[in-house]
């Protein structure tokens, strides 16, 4: 094993001097020239001046007759000026202006006698006729440089005769995957086995920024492979990435090839999650070292990456929207990083925007599909209390969180597949939710951080659900208590019952590992429930320290053989092909901020949780009731 | 002459039962299969599932040892548990959890002796272990339907073992350009040809909302030839648009077309632009006539194409931001249509938004290129005054309009220049100038409308420019005026001089043709003293009420031969190629708002009004002076 010493650079200073030394190397857009009619989003790379004056001509502006004003002056209601046929020439809209003609007069103001027109008023020069230029004139600039072209502005320069437009090439960056144990997508990985994903992110978001990906094969860790792949892809592109292998380890070859193909700048930067990024370069050419795992390869790219292809692509990319949220949760942050944290945006009944962290593990790349947010803890920041204000530059458009139904509470599929309903009927609906359990829920409304909490709570006492929980909890009231689903609840066991369980009592067997769900789920009370009910305690169970968050991941476990038993809804079992022994018939219910009871949001859920439609899909997953 | 009855329907009205009708004739997204590495930005026709657990299989987070964790109970600091060889398994972060294991002890933890080792503490079941499915399960919803496929998500589908994902199909919307006078873009158009672009226009507008455009060859105004290409049209596209030849006159067969081919279900909305848009269909295939001027033909496609494709593509195009801002100057409307105007908005010292409302004609294309948002005016309303608050619904980022500095006044292609350097030193620099005259610049900046204005004022009495009037019109100061360039005044003649013009006092003899400069611009008042000087009336001079708005347009109206002799700078006529006659060299200069002097906009525009780069296109055009 080598470990080499890392540096932690500051981001901000690396980034200046990155740019610093790509620019000494002269980095700069390069240019292509493309017809008009292709040239839609592109950049320009050269100021457009129009070569001939739209319109090109004078052009009658009304119907009627075109003739020089000064043959009408004079003409009063009383004294009419008469011209004769030689006078005038009769135009339609956009016919060109006879010569020696200055002036239109409508044809409603045109009195026919014989062959003769009589006119009561004087007419201006240049009176109804749409002049050379004044669309645009030859050698007015239409657009500046490293100007985004929109729709309109290729009309301005085709009617300004502009036919071909030279605009910024998009930079052509390699996309290096590395690893031994990485293997392209597929639907059957062997243990072990990393499906390399990274690069078609990678490639997805290069796109978005105006640059062209250009995958490479994956090389093993094979330190010559690595180098000879890089030589390639630096004359073959204009920038190029290299994937995993930057922290500072075993087979660590990254670092390596950047200094022999190129010079390194920095390892290292003071960032969390990405700091084994590297930042080097050949000649013009950046080389970036991004780490492995998904989230923090993501991040490097927007911190480091960003900012130089905007200089390559002449774009603006940086400027984004930023929304100020309160914060739902603490959010602590070491002091030797600059961290980005992911965050959900939710809407509370004042329509004020609450901000979730969401899960920071740097692999879990679904944190960032769920991501609305970004909030950026600077290094010397221990991070923020849950109430605290935090900025947060937004991901999605503001106009689509404003119109987005927070529901916050106990996980179940049925959230989903509302959602989903909900969008084919109306793609505008933005349903955010998050599985904080059901006492989560109950918090999340009382703390107005959320419009719908769902939940599923016993009282042991009475064997009722919900109500007495929400009459403990809001005893002024504020909140509407709808009514759910009923699902069934139960030991979800490997198939085919191997270990022979046979009730809740037989989790506490030495033999039997047990697969938990979080404090404060419905789930866990139950379990805990279940416990005392039994008289075990949890010590006596083998795993109960084992927390899962969803049910269809304590099915995951148990289907992956590393647990035999964990509670869990029927539906979760059927989905993973595993035996089941019903507990109880719970009532998943919605807990509804009294002031959003009303909104369209809402109601529309509300309709959707009492559609046939949801009905056929819950039948289709299975263990519900509906009260219809 | 046949004219038809047009309809002044309701546009919400027009549009929610046009919805209606193609609704009912089972309008739907169609859809497509795509490898998932191709589909980022595209929208989902269905949920998506994953079909695997993403991490799928337990993998150790540490680097360390694997071993069951109950045979490191009882473990303590002072009671170490002692472990053979056989009952741990060495791995390293991400290695596959080995067989009978379920935790992990961290290398750090481990204390060697021998072959064996000693753990000073116990171990909890699953700890440093990265569960299967942590990131994403076996039977979530990664996405719902109608959504868009964002980069990360690529990423999680992949990890979830989807490999290919159904996607909405971009329906194809057909373009058909009809008239006899419409020519393909060239850049020497005969008088009397009209140039196509419309269709150029729609192609981008429509690719921005996720449809492809196809465009047939012009259509001559012929009944049959506009009935057959509609027929090819809509059995080879989705929707067809059929461009010019909608409003009620000659020649016009898009109706017909239209009614002979579908259904017409309106012709005539009551919009401003766009009134004679023709709304029909055949079968689920919306037919839209479009109005051949291309700003109607931008707010029909906007105003009630969009809401259809969004229909067709699953896409939510229509949420769009939206801020408040004082208007600038009066903005009438007739009672018997809604409005769309387009505005330019502009930044006041304040930072609070201004609205100024651009040319409002139909054909003015440009107009849409400068435009940054458009107020919606209801039917029923007349308009509104200089200071009333307005929403503006905005077509460019909200930051990048904080971003913007907001120069008004008097035209010099100068201004055009410094906004090209500026971009290229910095592409997110933005700058906004509007040609209002130099007393429309004195006027905007005491209302605080702009940050700069631009002047060039003449004191007729001390022949000082610009202080006296700041002193006029700024008796308290708050403004800063600084130096600007010297630039060359004087006539512009046609090349050769073929009227023998020698000085200003010819512009009154009888046989030449003037044009002059709007009121209130700096030259229009150049103009007036000239007349004075010289001892003549206004109305001596042929074509005095003949305004343009700028330098170019006038130098265009001498070079097209409607004009013999016009006011304006020297690179304009350098650029028509004129003759010229020198009457003076004024001073440009620049007013600026004292409160906005300090900011980083003013001073790198100061910085480049100085620098070297700007004299050196400022001598390429010709007729300038610097005072440095």
């Amino acid at each position: 094993m080598k470990y080499e010493y890392l540096t932690n650079e500051d981001l901000d200073i690396a980034v200046e001097s990155y740019i610093a030394a790509l620019k000494s190397e002269g980095l700069a857009p390069k240019t292509e020239k493309v017809p008009v009619f292709e040239a839609a989003g592109r950049i320009t790379a050269n100021a457009i001046y129009a070569h001939i004056c739209a319109p090109h001509y004078n052009a009658s502006a009304m119907d009627g007759i075109a003739l020089m004003a000064n043959k009408t002056f004079g003409a009063t209601e009383t004294t009419p000026v008469r011209l004769k046929a030689t006078d005038f020439i009769q135009v339609d809209t956009g016919d060109p202006m006879p010569k020696d003609t200055d002036c239109v007069v409508m044809i409603e103001d045109v009195v026919r006698d014989g062959e003769d027109v009589l006119l009561y008023s004087a007419a201006v020069p240049w009176q109804h006729v749409r002049q050379v230029g004044e669309d645009v004139c030859a050698g007015d600039m239409i657009l500046p440089s490293f100007t985004k072209i929109a729709p309109a502005a290729l009309g301005a320069m085709l009617a300004g005769g502009v036919l071909e437009v030279e605009v910024v090439k998009p930079p052509v960056v390699g996309i290096i995957p590395t690893g031994d144990e990485i293997v392209s997508p597929c639907t059957n990985p062997k243990p072990g086995d990393i499906i390399e994903f990274n690069s078609t992110i990678f490639s997805g978001i290069l796109r978005e920024w105006g640059a062209e990906p250009k995958t490479y094969p994956i090389v093993k860790d094979i330190k010559e492979d690595i180098i000879a792949t890089m030589k390639k892809a630096v004359t073959e592109c204009d920038a190029v990435i290299i994937n995993a292998g930057s922290s500072a380890g075993r087979d660590d070859y990254s670092s390596l090839a950047v200094s022999t193909v190129g010079t390194m700048l920095y390892h290292g930067i003071a960032i969390k999650p990405g700091k084994p990024a590297i930042l080097g370069y050949a000649k013009d050419k950046p080389i970036l070292g991004v780490p492995g795992y998904p989230v923090s390869g993501i991040i490097v790219l927007e911190q480091i990456l960003r900012p130089v292809v905007e200089i390559m692509t002449g774009r603006n990319l940086h400027v984004q929207d930023q929304i100020e949220a309160t914060l739902g949760r603490i959010m602590t942050s070491p002091l030797k990083y600059r961290e980005f944290v992911r965050v959900r945006i939710g809407l509370n009944e004042n329509g004020d925007f609450v901000a979730t962290p969401l899960n920071r593990g740097a692999g879990v790349v679904t944190s960032f599909v769920k991501a609305d947010g970004i909030v950026d803890i600077p290094q010397d920041c221990e991070g923020y209390e849950a109430g605290d204000k935090v900025k947060v530059t937004l991901l999605r458009p503001r106009e689509e969180l404003l119109n987005t139904l927070t529901i916050i509470g106990s996980h179940d599929p049925l959230i989903d597949e509302i959602t989903d309903i909900l969008k084919r009927e109306n793609p505008d609906s933005v349903v955010s939710s998050s599985h904080v359990g059901s006492m989560g829920a109950i918090m999340a409304i009382k703390r107005r951080e959320a419009q719908m909490g769902a939940i599923h709570l016993l009282n042991e006492e009475t064997g009722e659900y919900n109500t007495a929980y929400v009459n403990k909890y809001f005893p002024d009231g504020g909140v509407v208590l709808e009514k759910g689903v009923k699902r069934i609840q139960g030991l979800m066991i490997a198939k085919g019952n191997p270990k022979g369980i046979e009730s809740f009592k037989d989790v506490a067997r030495s033999d039997i590992s047990y697969v938990n769900r979080q404090k404060g789920s419905g789930t866990r009370i139950l379990c805990d429930f279940l416990i005392k009910k039994n008289g075990l305690s949890a010590s006596d169970i083998y795993g109960y320290e084992r927390e899962e968050f969803t049910h269809t991941s304590v099915a995951a476990q148990i289907a992956s053989g590393t647990a035999d038993v964990g509670l869990g809804i029927y539906s979760a079992a059927k989905t993973y092909d595993l035996d089941f022994i019903p507990i109880c018939n719970e009532e998943y219910d919605l807990l509804i901020d009294e002031k959003a009871y009303d909104t369209d949001k809402i109601k529309d859920f509300l309709k959707v949780l009492h559609s046939e439609e949801l009905k056929e899909r819950l039948n289709a997953l299975g263990g519900y009731e509906t009260w219809d």
